[in-house]
């Protein structure tokens, strides 16, 4: 892809999915929803206080009552409603309403009703800013606090799955760390040199891995030159793995406030991709993201 | 400041400063030296080979003959001897030439050549970005790793000693965390509470703090209002404290790479400002970077 842009136009060539919204009586998420019914892209089922929803549907002139409509009396039904739908392969995206993310995740996760099948979840984030050439993909930045070494195989690899369903062959990932060279007193780049390692061993394939690598070296292929830094990854990452919950959370609000980017956000490695959307989400970035996760469900 | 156009200003206002240059036998850091003089801000000191730092001189037509040059057999003595100058008052300003950042400021903090005088040492960058209303530093994104709670303190402290120097009576400072909420698992959110209550305390003043606050509560007051965040700081803060090295250096980066950024850096809590500019600097950032040192000279 050379601009994120493109990701629309790839979303609208698969199959229309299904979506489930678990408590869907938010307003925020019903504008993201209509915006997705209107390019063709979803079919949605809506789980919650449906009287609400339909109030607030109709409050934006989104008539929802042709859709299938499951009324639940509580936000943990709704939970657990949804989820079902989804492990019984009668939805292909679960979407966040007014439930908070850590009662819908703990559901998703839970070892006989979830959805993760002892896989892990990770949260990524595909980027548009002026600044780079191409769209950039970010992860994890939004649900993981501090993964250890062998979580963060799994963030690439989870990653590199999503890369892959976008069509990219061979993305480069960036690990991105405060410095460019190994140091004991910093992990995060121990934990660079040891996933190119892994990757130089074919232990993680289907991606060119290459770390430490700072942000600027990553991103900027004159700053890797000044710094003397030869390698394929360095200027042109398609894939920023950070160090954890705390650089990255500055990350992508860096992007999208500081940088003013588009970006389209899933968590992905469970049976299904999972749509968060925030209340301070562009409409543009809220359909980007359903975009990306009709694009990420697996075995299209 | 409206913008940080008038840190130069500032500092053209204030006397001239002696600026001493460890290993001058740098081209970088000699255009940025030119320029500085150009706009009659300092007076330098070049300490290193001097043969070397003439010919590189030459090489873009600045005449240094007319300045004080010391000859020196090697790296570790010009760093001994630029240390001694600040020391003996013979000089205002640090600024490291082609010498490891780690090898200078390790005679820097010498309890005894050294001219921190028990002091903590932290970075502090002054940034400019089209997205933000007005100049926002930034704590510390390039010195210390993981900085604990007693550490933090002094970052702020050593920072909003610089925000007084450039004229803010009370200046705004957002403590930095991925979420806007106190969490046991994210060290980042518990040290800011503790942080805000001790500015209410009175134990941290001369500036307001408030925290945990996400990046974009800090930086964009829509992005507040939706999260319901009601504090002055919230979209309106002038300091940023990141949580450790890896989110800060990303920070850093992003302000300057991502969204093109200007931005003015030094090392504060010595005796006198330490400037470091890098390779990969703009020419604008390092003259900025050596005006926020001239209005950073304590007893000014």
């Amino acid at each position: 892809m050379q601009n994120i842009s493109e990701l629309l136009q790839k979303s609208l060539g698969k199959p229309k999915q299904r979506l489930v919204i678990a408590a869907s009586e938010d307003l925020n998420v019903l504008e993201a929803v209509q915006f997705a019914v209107e390019k063709n892209l979803i079919s949605p089922i809506f789980v919650g206080n449906i009287k609400q929803t339909i109030e607030l549907a109709k409050s934006i002139k989104f008539n929802i009552e042709q859709f299938e409509l499951i009324d639940t009396p509580d936000i943990s039904t709704s939970a657990h409603i949804s989820i079902g739908l989804i492990k019984n392969f009668k939805a292909d995206i679960l979407m966040k309403g007014l439930i908070p993310t850590a009662n819908l995740l703990k559901v998703a996760v839970d070892k006989h009703e979830g959805i993760a099948a002892g896989k892990f979840l990770s949260h990524v984030a595909l980027s548009q800013v002026k600044s780079y050439h191409k769209p950039i993909l970010t992860t994890d930045c939004a649900l993981n606090i501090s993964p250890n070494f062998q979580k963060k195989v799994q963030i690439i690899e989870n990653a590199v799955a999503v890369m892959h369903n976008l069509g990219y062959q061979n993305p480069k990932v960036a690990i991105i760390c405060p410095v460019e060279k190994e140091n004991a007193h910093i992990e995060s780049t121990v934990h660079a040199v040891q996933l190119t390692q892994m990757n130089l061993d074919g232990k993680i394939s289907g991606c060119q891995i290459f770390g430490p690598l700072a942000l600027d070296n990553a991103i900027s292929s004159e700053s890797a030159k000044h710094k003397g830094i030869k390698n394929d990854v360095a200027g042109d990452a398609d894939i920023l793995l950070v160090p954890d919950l705390d650089s990255g959370n500055i990350l992508y609000k860096a992007i999208n406030f500081l940088a003013s980017g588009t970006t389209a956000a899933i968590i992905t490695g469970a049976q299904c991709p999972i749509v968060l959307t925030s209340r301070s989400d562009s409409s543009e970035n809220k359909l980007y993201s359903i975009a990306l996760a009709v694009c990420s469900v697996v075995g299209l």
